[in-house]
């Protein structure tokens, strides 16, 4: 068994075992949980419940060429948005994260310089959560990498899809659309863009876009970032009925309304949209619009809460429309009244 | 949408959502586990925990080709050892199955048949163990099934791998080397063979053995079970220390060992193997000695006893030695002593 020192080129040379340790010793560099009683080592992670909380669990898997393609993400990126993701589910339910677990099916064949980034990833995102990597397993996998994590976190209250009564106000808490329209920048770029090292990466995208135009940092980079690491927003106070919006705000809030019984009328113009995206989005041929609507991965949170009984005077979120008894309705900028479809990611029919 | 009662053939013609429909429909007609306050259908699970006992977190990841291979394996089986490997995880904490959360990665094109028949091998392994499905994420696989099982349990006393003390006795839960010897003639017959039916399904080895001698299904069927379908031991009283055995009793043991900073004597002529093992294995060309230590997915209980004050008295185990100061030592039949070495399943470099 070799020791982690000599630096081996892949997997395969280093050995499970050898791995495992190096995870272990580098999990328990970085920050404490209270209340973890036991972490990684043994065959569960211990863990005691805070007085009086609910428990929360949930969990995410993101596989390689269907969640990321690591032609234009890092695996820091890859870590780090694995753990954005299931912040996001603990946030949803009012809750704070707390414990993950960590599934890492790799390919025997992969550089340790690929796995150490990425673990890097990980655990810099679980520190801004104030979560702890509790346990996991690792495992060969046959083809392409395929990430597991489940989180468990706790809430004082929680906060469920099916809350919202007619009346209630919907909230989101930033900007629709970006996520996606970062995807479509760095599809057309075709290289990894390095976020984590808080450079100003030269992007200057001046082919393949539709108009010759040429989008900069300035405008590309908020939309880039957004997508490859997005930041989990934490829960507001008093919300009614909660979802965080991961396939698009139209099919998650037809989500919420299917699990609250209820119908919901938003307004076009009260959609929150960036200016980086308003400018970026007619330059890659695509309507602003469809992007907030269905473009998906946003990771905001979108929310109800019965009029003037909603969140913290400083929590910043934009209203976008009201609760209704039924009907899933979008008003036009000129008042016309349209349908709300579940345009957004489904997987295994969307391509 | 296409309604479930259509039966589509493949998950693309289904859809993620009425996929989620269906499974949230068929986990809720099995069984409620007492404080799960919210299962599948939310951003996240939410139960309490039960008073005064210790919560336990484990995940395990099972990927087609590396862990299971479909070609001598049904997708049942793949889903009752899912849970079974996680359950057993618990157990070995001390601690009783509550929770799963499944990550199902799959290919667009498999077909929900297939999807049916690995859900219900997980909705009844969880109704062996007493736990139940309380969420998870669906998600579009590039190549081949990959799974993810996270389980929570809770533990009024967690019994870790590092109290053993010079001193204790070892003990097993059960025969070792079955499930390996079960994988041999599973690849020796090249098919699948249909265990939850309780049929005695044809299994006359005839072909590809070393001797020609005839194997029966009195032989070769309760070792394939052990592998297709192992059955998680609930845990022992008074344990100092324990483990689950999944790499292999040798791996296994000196990791136990290595937590708890002693040493190890087992006796060859202690270690319990079946009288079907002793049996197939020559004629499949392999030591029984072998399979026992090093064989691997056993999915006993590895655990250690102060004399005399271990587990009660209808509980089933073997003793197979003692800690002791330092190293890890088998003694052989004929009182020879030898090394044990870490013979057993590393991921990454074996196979």
């Amino acid at each position: 068994m070799k020791g982690i020192n000599s630096r081996p080129g892949t997997l395969r040379e280093l050995g499970e075992l050898s791995l495992l340790d190096w995870i272990r010793k580098k999990a328990g560099q970085t920050g404490r949980q209270k209340g973890l009683l036991l972490g990684i080592g043994d065959d569960a992670a211990a863990f005691s419940a805070p007085a009086g909380e609910t428990l929360l669990a949930t969990s995410d898997a993101m596989a390689e060429g269907v969640h990321f393609d690591l032609s234009y993400t890092t695996l820091y990126q890859v870590g780090f948005k694995l753990v954005s993701v299931n912040a996001s589910d603990i946030y949803a339910m009012g809750g704070a994260p707390r414990y993950a677990l960590l599934d890492l099916c790799a390919p025997s064949d992969m550089e340790f310089d690929g796995i150490s980034s990425f673990f890097d990833g990980v655990l810099d995102a679980l520190k801004h959560y104030g979560a702890v990597l509790a346990g996991g397993d690792i495992t060969a996998s046959r083809s392409g990498l395929v990430l597991g994590m489940s989180m468990i976190g706790s809430a004082k209250k929680i906060v469920k899809r099916s809350g919202a009564k007619p009346g209630d106000e919907v909230f989101v808490t930033g900007c629709l659309g970006d996520s996606a329209c970062g995807l479509w920048l760095l599809k057309k770029l075709g290289r990894p863009v390095l976020m984590e090292e808080g450079k100003k990466a030269a992007f200057d995208l001046t082919h393949g876009v539709k108009k010759k135009v040429r989008l900069g940092w300035e405008t590309a980079g908020p939309l880039v970032k957004r997508h490859l690491m997005p930041i989990a927003k934490k829960p507001p106070k008093g919300a009614s009925a909660m979802i965080d919006i991961s396939d698009g705000l139209a099919i998650d809030l037809i989500r919420l309304c299917k699990e609250s019984r209820v119908g919901v009328k938003i307004y076009e113009e009260l959609l929150p949209v960036s200016g980086h995206m308003g400018k970026a989005a007619p330059v890659l041929g695509l309507a602003p619009l469809r992007l907030a609507l269905g473009g998906g991965e946003d990771y905001e949170l979108l929310y109800t809460a019965r009029p003037g009984q909603h969140h913290g005077k400083k929590y910043k979120a934009w209203r976008i429309g009201e609760i209704t008894r039924a009907g899933y309705i979008i008003s036009g900028r000129g008042g016309e009244m349209k349908e709300l479809k579940t345009e957004g990611y489904e997987h295994f029919t969307s391509g």
